[in-house]
């Protein structure tokens, strides 16, 4: 059994990660922080009633060290790397849902979340918690960054094909499709029920912070310096985010070789699905998989991917990351 | 032409005002006011763009009675008090769509707003803003209290079966469903996209504030003193208001005989239609219809009632009103 | 390890169940069968890609006999009875998900759904497959029936309440509103997209078949006959029922009183929470809870409750009866 | 005042043409059309209510032509070019919502439609209804192909882009989110709401028939070959498209001269409007406007459109076709 406290349990990706744990049979969720709801699980989460009983707490790093042997931190980027230090210093293992070490070079952070860095040293020495490409770093770490949503939907169907050289890794159009929930808990004008509701729109087109993620990723995975332009779309649906990704094959390539080189890229991982059909974001809703398959049309590749946002696009992830971190079956809890 | 102010230009029902009256032949929009918004109204909303150039203002009454013969207040309750009666002493005419003057007594209605009134002489003399059942006062008036979404949907079916001594006046049970557009445009938690999708909830069973309103204006349009409880849901949709209402049969009657006496009472109505279908909010969605049917079963008398909450149910309405009150044809622009 | 074959496994509540039994670690699926679709139950359900192997085929009753200790049996009414009384012969248990064995009485069954009940001896022998209220009868059984999703959301709120006597039995509203995968999967006009989004209706007031299910499970349940009028909603929306519930009060009882009595009466059942707060259909969306809860107003006491029309009102309580029967933990799969 | 008939008039088109027609000043709607249907209006389409009296009848091309000046045409591809002919032939206009008339070559629709073409000799001489485009062939045409929903959202960005030689017309990528009513009112499995609410998928991607509909409009209007990769998708919503258009600056090229270009091509233009935000698909539902924006991002020009896809997307655009046909003013009922 593994104590676990989950800081910032007041979004959408915190109460998803209460309920896989609460199915977990190795973990115990032991702390709940928040700087400034201290209500009950219970009354943040209705969806909690009867199922968890403790409330959340203004917990200082020590006291949440003391309580925890493991750490899912669910904080805004800058907040998290202002604990993160502290709790492994006290020995806690930490799972950081935030973006704040998923770059490798400081300046790059600052200039995209335009803030100051606040551990920059750690920068570029913390593995990416997609086990499917790291899985080896993250077995022996203490400090995950676990993946943004839209760059897991990208960098899965991406690594492939670049990497066996069969699309070219410059001339790359991401259009993803997210579910609302991707843009958290906090009231704001944009999500707003009868705003969302019936429509769709694009936003942050080519200016989106996880361009430089998934660019980083891509050529550290495959190998090839890879650029990207990446256009995130708010559509009207809790969850999910597809994406529909067009490249250029670098030679004649056909769908089945396509298809191939995927399935045998992922053949042992638990939640990679390589299909032949379209895929749905309803199709892998509330689960960890990923739902990908490929296209060949006018000569571009286009590959398809479908994710659930908060699940293998957050919380999922970090689930699947804990086991491998605390050595239980990869697979406890997410099936 | 009518030159035609609105208050409190920023949330839906206002927007909704905008649109109907591009449309009507015989009003102008001179002004549209906000005490903390002065954009242009196409930035506050983007659907008016190129269709309408106006910026919001901050503006006195004086003013606004200086570039309007007709002033629409959409402003919250108690706010809307505190200003028109300078505009009606200006010589403006005013169709107000907040609550302040649909209750006549001033005890009822602080008990239900927890807030002093405004301008408490006025209440009782104010015409209440439901043509079909008022229009010669209307027709007179210079003020007129609009109607609430929940009441017209609520009042309509109820009346002529009351009033015809059909149904029990103090026995009635009225289940509302009402889209999230009625709960307005301010940032709130509850009207959350991810908290409103794929839910429907009641809230304020027996205590909302439509209760009085209701039971106030079917008792005057019918002579018989009525009491109703009244529970409202919030579904997952935009628009729309569907209300289930159950009465008690004073003697045996058939669902014939009940369509037959709606169906006289609203002959001569242009936007009330009797229907022998259940209705749906959607078949009347974007306009100001009032579908209506009703069903006899288990000893009750069940009316069902659809409107479009921010047309027939505020905008709609006020247009009418505003038609009735300029001597226009009283279904201009509602077609 | 038991070996579990589902008929009918096109539909929603049988892709429910097997997404349930895949995380049950003593169910084995051997058996999908279908008189029309033998495509691979990836094909037919595409969020199972990868992770269920098998095809639907067209099985005799010998053959689901011979490949399965358990039958999940998802067809129609009266399909259901013609093929249960075989299955039970070869040594099978069955939980039957249709209505075929809800009801007591042949001539009942018969007004209410208009076709000759294919066994009509096994009628009133049958338990009802809601272990809250016949937990010892279900775990001796060889055949269950599996509740109706709207009488679950109303039984459970109301047999507690009139088996102590503070409500009436017989003058009883129930109000429910369902998402659309209630109406099943087969296309038809009335739940197509563009016809059931953005509107909400209500259907078969008086006359849905579920209504003698209720008045017999409540009559049953709590020693009072009962009657109740029924009247169920088309909601936007994918899963969930939540019921509105009218009912009167016998002597003078407040909200705490009847809060205590709902309590004590479930209070060892695992997935019954009674709630301060009005529930809603999000909170128990893809759970096996009911979230309950209870309003004194307009001398009307209002009951509220929340499922998930999928779960716990189909697959999931047909799970849960699956563990009584089978002698596993009963919130085996279903936490 | 013209009288019109409307064929195949159960669709979801046919409903939003009988809608804008009820509110336009000159137009009669004397008959519409179904061979199976015969139903009245209001029980074809419940939102009709009380608002026309007529029942749809099964009639014969002469009777038809009696009834009718004008004649909107809503049968599916080869059902309207099989018809077509004999109205135009008794004095008839006709306006073609089918794809029959728009592609000017036979080989070509026999391509991509997979049937042969009813009436090939007219392929070529009939006006595409792009008043925006075409307004000249429009005004003196009988027979207009009104336009598909997709091209009208790629093709009014494109041209004045391809025209001004800002971009180039061959490697240009369309990626486009419909609602779900594009796809018609029949009953399908694959539009029904529990299968499209919650989710989003792509869907024929490089065959989809308005493909080569788009290349040939471009190419005509701009006078430079087009050819583009079109990828559609189904969107958890009623109504609207945006397309998210990919293409490649000739020269260097900033966001202020792109839309200048397309505000200087559109500015006489009364339903075209050019805005410097993203649009979304809310803001133009339920009208016949068309709201485009561009961003330059990642050596790409990305031009985003907003339509609602049967409004300017079918029925609106056939109604801006007709006021332009029968000489009234081109804007009449369509504010």
């Amino acid at each position: 059994m593994t104590t676990i406290a989950i800081l910032g349990a007041t979004g959408y990706a915190a109460l998803e990660l209460i309920k896989i744990l609460l199915r977990h049979p190795n973990a115990e969720i032991t702390a709940l922080t928040s700087r400034e709801d201290t209500r009950s699980a219970e009354l943040v989460h209705p969806s909690l009633s009867g199922r968890l009983n403790l409330s959340l707490e203004n917990l200082s790093p020590k006291e949440i060290a003391h309580r925890s042997e493991c750490v899912f931190c669910c904080l805004p980027h800058t907040a998290s790397a202002k604990i993160v230090p502290e709790l492994l210093n006290y020995g806690t293992k930490v799972i950081d849902l935030s973006a704040d070490y998923r770059l490798n070079a400081v300046d790059v952070f600052e200039t995209w979340y335009a803030e100051k860095h606040p551990d920059p040293n750690r920068l570029g020495k913390v593995p990416y918690g997609l086990p499917e490409l790291f899985r080896n770093q993250i077995i022996n770490t203490n400090l995950v960054a676990n993946p943004g949503c839209y760059p897991t939907s990208a960098i899965l169907p991406l690594v492939p094909l670049i990497k066996t050289g069969l699309i070219e890794p410059t001339d790359i159009i991401i259009d993803s499709k997210s579910g609302v929930s991707g843009a958290g808990r906090k009231p704001k004008l944009t999500t707003l029920y009868p705003e969302c509701n019936e429509n769709i729109s694009a936003y942050n087109i080519g200016t989106h912070r996880h361009t430089p993620e998934i660019e980083q990723i891509i050529t550290a995975a495959s190998g090839q310096q890879t650029h990207v332009l990446f256009t995130p779309h708010l559509t009207p649906m809790d969850r999910g985010i597809l994406s529909t990704i067009y490249s250029k094959p670098i030679r004649q390539v056909g769908q089945n070789e396509l298809l191939e080189t995927l399935r045998r890229f992922y053949q042992n991982e638990p939640f990679v699905n390589i299909v032949e059909h379209l895929p749905s974001t309803k199709d892998v809703s509330g689960t960890n998989f990923v739902h990908i398959t490929v296209r060949v049309a006018g000569n571009r590749v286009i590959t398809v991917s479908a994710i659930d946002n908060l699940i293998k696009g957050a919380s999922g992830a970090a689930v699947q990351n804990f086991n491998l971190m605390f050595n239980y079956p990869e697979t406890t809890a997410l099936i």
